[in-house]
């Protein structure tokens, strides 16, 4: 029977914490220390994120490596190395598959994904278009459909690789959304229905049920624009008397949301909806690369080059702002 | 003397008005339809826009043609044609250029500008941090800083080119920026500050005075990003215990707010909120391209290729999206 | 009622010939030779070809130029100047539309169509695949489809932009088609299917019955790369029993025929058939911009160099092949 | 005295194949599996290929691994893991190279050289032109650079990286150039003698002789396109009477056969033959990257991301076109 | 008999000069002015250089323009406007090309040919390596080709546009090397023979005798890049005893000047001396087209924007440089 | 107490030197060879350079590998292999960080500092231009700054990162300016105060002083442009009577030097001065990467592809260059 994970998950840990729990151990690495003495270095993983982690006086077991991604129990205690939270490991068992539940070390949302599913839901009520509250009715009482688009990650890997992702990013889309048809002159439902279903071809194109994320082949082959287009135009042509025109913008929307071509778009937004969509997007993929690349790093400190934005991103401390005596960081001897 | 423009301003034209007033006449051209007939083709500019127009049963002394740009008189009435409004002009008198006031024919915000200006002086106060209220104030107290950011325009040519554009850009990126700051996780002060001000360099890139937009010597050497940081940093180093970090936050969100290098940013942005301001000025400024191009376009109809967005834009007829009894436009044949 | 075109069409034309005939008249322009003479060019074009034209000894009413396109009578001579083909024109009528026949002006393939679509309707006679073969014949069955299909241009300007250029392009792509099948290890009915029907979105993204060729509203918002992949689609889904696999296949063949993104495929090939299907069609295109780029140059001359493929193209003088006693041409001085 | 090659060579292995048999073995590295035991992993390479390996119970002096490449004798058996060809090693024994005749360990290709290079010369003896005869029969009579053109590799790696890979890809393009002859309106000859041709600087550009593929010190520094092209003019020139034109042509053709100068072409194709060879090229070119890449990926998979085409590609499952009943494989959850 | 060309030339005009030549009149165009009188622009062009012009009072025989390039007889006023010299042209005649001595308005070098030549002949001299000097002698002892070089230009179009224009170009890359061979550790022979010799297919690739400038044959098929390569390596050929690893230094160094293989060179620079020749041209080409672009602009002025350069060009006012006084003006309103 | 370092420094080494020294290792890692048999490699660097060794018969401590950097003493001799210098060690031992003097071991010129600096201040006492002169007077008095610039890399890693490197590139650009302003009609004053002083931000975007270099926290937030630009702007605003035009040249000319945007300058060079400062940059830092690149490889030998020029690069044979009776080192087989 799989255990319950113990203390603690990943988001409780602060410098400091004392922890024993099982976790998902990737990218695991035996080095040596100045002195010439090995250790082991390795990643935490839980459904609630990662952390570094370093393990000394290594068992003679562990003086080979560790075979990773391998489920492990850990004892240890969490502290804070040049700005980066760290584990230090005191004591690591591997675990047969058995022992674990499997979701517990699959990423996911720390959101709420039921009141986000709701957020959107109403929004679909408050559409004025009664075409496209009819299709926005039909698509989510498709139950099964819409279970997967609640669970389903936004991405492989670039931002909201987690489950509930693709139901995070669609709800943050929704409020900027919401937020720029007081400002623009647009079809306010038009928006707020692309904002929402951009990606739904994600929930063909990916999968996320074998304790990983994956593309399936149907998405390698046609892409998530034209599956997702697919989808959506499936609905439309359900219902009867659906308007040539707006059916004709929704596909539009759907298929032109990457922007360029380059990005799999097979034509570039040519209604001011379907710029702003692909704006839209655009915005809150960027904001999550920055906040998922710098989530450990601390206040001052620089996150590693190599993430989704291809830069090293600043972390400021926020108290340095208020005071002018701060010392100068900068030596440059 | 110079004349008073009479009826009609461009913005009030629609299809059937009867006008008689002043334009600046530009790129005229005289051609001949199919029977072989010359007629003159030009655009009729003003503060408030600018709408085609044509004139046949020329004159002699327009047979050859009018040198534009020319300020003119013309009687006649405005018309669609293939989507797009046109002036068919009856009567047409070149003027000297001591019969106009140059300020009539100098594209203007239609806006409000004593209103936008409001709009960001309240922002100002709303800061929270007390450096960067001061730094406003300080900048907002010079008047004759002042009176130029309120009068100048975003551009010479992509988009907001017309007085008191930059203000009206700024105040629009405020609004969004107003939005996002509910949404994400940011120094609210800072995003607020780098979307009022970030394209603050364009006082000194660009002149506004001579009856035309045009860039500045020492705008086209050092260009409106460093000329605009240059003068918030003139204002920092001015303010006693400005804090160095913030300082450098400032001027980081100012130098980098054109997102990438090619754009004449010496560096890309590495903190959530440069990231946010470079965001939302593309889209704010994506946004005003597909409105300023589209302007005259009716619906159902579609705009020229040559324009910033670089590809023909729709303008949808909203009232197809109601009903599905629609005719197909799309005749293949 | 109509004239009937009298001698002779532009691709009767050779050195020598005298013409009577009409012709549609494009890029027309008054210009004067070295001695300040002022002489008339343009393009005369019908449905075989187009060729330059000079007029001298301008009547009044051409003095000022042509109003073009127009329809128009000519009288004149063929000849030869620095390796083209040029008109000299003796007299010139200008014609109204109700004059001509519209259709003898719109550029149409030379090449039999009913011998042309005989040969694609074989080729899928042969297919081994039953549900291939089935889904063929339900295309080739809809009677409205296959005669767009039969009519359409490949496209708006590049290559076999005239009427029947759809039907030339998939048969030369099918002959080539049925070479490679014999070379590499390939499933033949997918290459010769998609040789076939791979730009069949063409029938939707143009129109070509208004006296020329335009894109449609759905062809510049959903483009044909999409449009074709529906049509098919929606063959294969009427069709019981159809494997999923091979739609899939069939549909990636469809969609990534563009071969790279940024020709708007929304996924790039990733079987050897898609693969192959576009280097086919790209094959096939650039040697029609080769062909139809040097129609009028003479052997050993060069074309302009603005072109589709974007460089001066050398028609060879063959005869320069078999004799080495040729002087040389190259004088550097 | 070198070992004969015992039973099997890589091209011969099929699941279940009991092998006993000697290899390159390269890429060896020492893994743990999920249970912490150490295995090793290896490419087993011989003339006729390459394949995955996997040995577990490792003696003492492979737990630190096996530096290679090295000669090795195996003893094993093959089986396919998620549709790839794996040999399970049992036993493994590292040879001195004075064991092994290195050639058995040269990838070579599997095609009759000897046929390949006779339907070349029976082609060489069908051109029409007599100076283009001529000239190919210059280079066929030249023994040691027509030795060298029948074994040279085509490449270093990117695609027929394989002694014989350079007149394998000739005669290759000689066939479809054959086939476009028949299509497009060409001068046979120089078609067929640039398909042939086009590539011969790599027998300079390449040396394979030293148990492996490099490039010469006058390849980085002139190029196989200069070199091929210098080396069919020193014929042309040796040739009493060979016209200027004809050389001219030929020159152009292997000169711009890269198709664009970013790839190495000083010129950019501008005759019709120069177009299609450099086509041809490209097209044998990508297809065996196709063929190279997805050698032992069963069907249904999926080959590795990196590659020469720079995606995944996919080796569809034939059986599946057949039948409608199949279940579908993309579970999506 | 063709007439002398009488004051003044091109060069020789300054703001106030009253003249009476003649000149070869190009891109003439008929315009009006702001009171709608017509007016004739024109570009007057002689071997030393260019200058704008314009003409009022326009006699009947040019109110309908002037065909250009024609040559032309002119009296008139030279005057400087917005920083620009023009000439205010009285009267105009046409001329009889009989008239003119063609050479008289072919853009030459204003430099002494005579003088650059010997300064080339004294560094070929100054070579310490023996075979280098010998190659040197052997090409400047072709009396054929050592004219063609001291006449053809360096380009069509983008720098050094005249004849003459190679020799320069030539001269001052030697002068830059020999510099550099006092800076770094390089080959001096090699480097000089390279900044000397790196253009010299130019040559071929150009021709200069028809009263223009125009690509040949042979150089649009095989690119000066290569025939320059293969002049030079005649010379080596025919030379004995010259060392095959000098001869491949030098081919290289041709080969590969260029720099990128996109600017048509199909190897990039290996070795420190073609590295340098490669930098040396690209700064001396840039600095030509800074020079010619700004040739006419006054102190404080602009250039065009559209230039090979592809920006707008500052002409300072070096007196602004000494006077802290200046008023400044940059006037923004 | 820091032990001194023994003979020898890496400069010194030769093929045949017996050394006992010691140096920072790098890079460490065990392999093995051929046989099985364990063997050590890594790096040894120290202030002089760098260069590659190996360890045989590893003593226990060493057969898991060596944690590096380390400071490590060692025995052994110098040889050549396969074209490369490399050290075969003998004996090796780590060192505590106290028993070493850090800067023995940070990469720094060889070239003599002072004379550098001397020849730089010669270079501005002979400034014609009283306010360029008072500028250099007033930078290179402010001793805080004289002494950064002296010391500071002039780059992290692509060329000159060394201590003393940003000294050593403004000299050579200096040099090369110098004899630049005697070819090209050029402000002498300011083309030389740019080639001095154009990268002098890396004085605060670098820091040199913990034992390596690395990034500054306004380094990466403005760019070694912008601050550069600032520090020499800070003077310019303290000097009395600083004419403005000046200054704003000056500026341009700091701005502008990285040439193009897509590099960190916010306008492109639009003055000659500026021009050539970009040029004299960009030649110079080609130069050291071609040498730095390919210091320790031998004559007739190719550096490995991975370096800042992005390609293999060729060491010639000096000796071959003479001799005609050398081998042909192209062996095809």
């Amino acid at each position: 029977m799989p255990l319950k994970k113990e203390s603690y998950w990943v988001r409780d840990l602060t410098p400091g914490t004392k922890l024993r729990s099982s976790f998902l151990a990737t990218d695991a690495a035996v080095r040596k220390d100045s002195r010439g003495v090995p250790f082991l270095t390795m990643k935490l993983v839980d459904r609630t994120g990662s952390v570094d982690a370093l393990m000394w006086r290594l068992p003679d077991e562990l003086l080979k490596g560790l075979s990773s991604p391998a489920y492990v129990g850990v004892e240890g205690q969490a502290h804070e190395y040049r700005g980066t939270l760290q584990v230090k490991v005191e004591r690591l068992r591997v675990l047969r598959q058995e022992e674990v539940s499997e979701e517990d070390y699959l990423p996911t949302t720390e959101k709420d994904r039921r009141a986000l599913a709701e957020e959107i839901l109403r929004a679909g009520q408050s559409f004025e278009n009664e075409h496209v509250r009819d299709l926005f009715e039909s698509m989510v009482s498709d139950q099964e459909f819409w279970t997967a688009f609640c669970e389903a990650p936004a991405a492989k890997g670039m931002h909201h690789a987690r489950v509930g992702g693709l139901l995070e990013h669609s709800a943050s889309c929704l409020r900027i959304a919401g937020a720029l048809a007081e400002v623009y002159p647009v079809d306010r439902d038009l928006l707020l229905f692309g904002a929402i279903f951009h990606d739904v071809g994600k929930v063909r194109e990916l999968s996320w049920d074998a304790g990983s994320f994956a593309y399936t082949t149907e998405g390698r082959l046609l892409g998530h624009v034209v599956l997702g287009e697919r989808l959506v135009a499936s609905h439309m042509n359900a219902l009867t008397g659906f308007p040539e025109e707006l059916a004709l913008r929704i596909s539009h929307l759907l298929l032109s949301h990457q922007g360029e071509t380059e990005y799999g778009s097979p034509e570039r937004p040519k209604t001011l909806e379907a710029l702003l969509v692909h704006l839209v997007d655009n915005l809150d993929a960027r904001v999550a690369m920055y906040v998922e690349t710098t989530t450990n790093v601390s206040p001052g400190g620089w996150s590693h080059h190599d993430n989704p934005l291809g830069r090293a991103l600043y972390v400021p401390d926020a108290a340095a702002l208020e005071d002018s005596n701060s010392e100068d960081s900068n030596n440059h001897r």
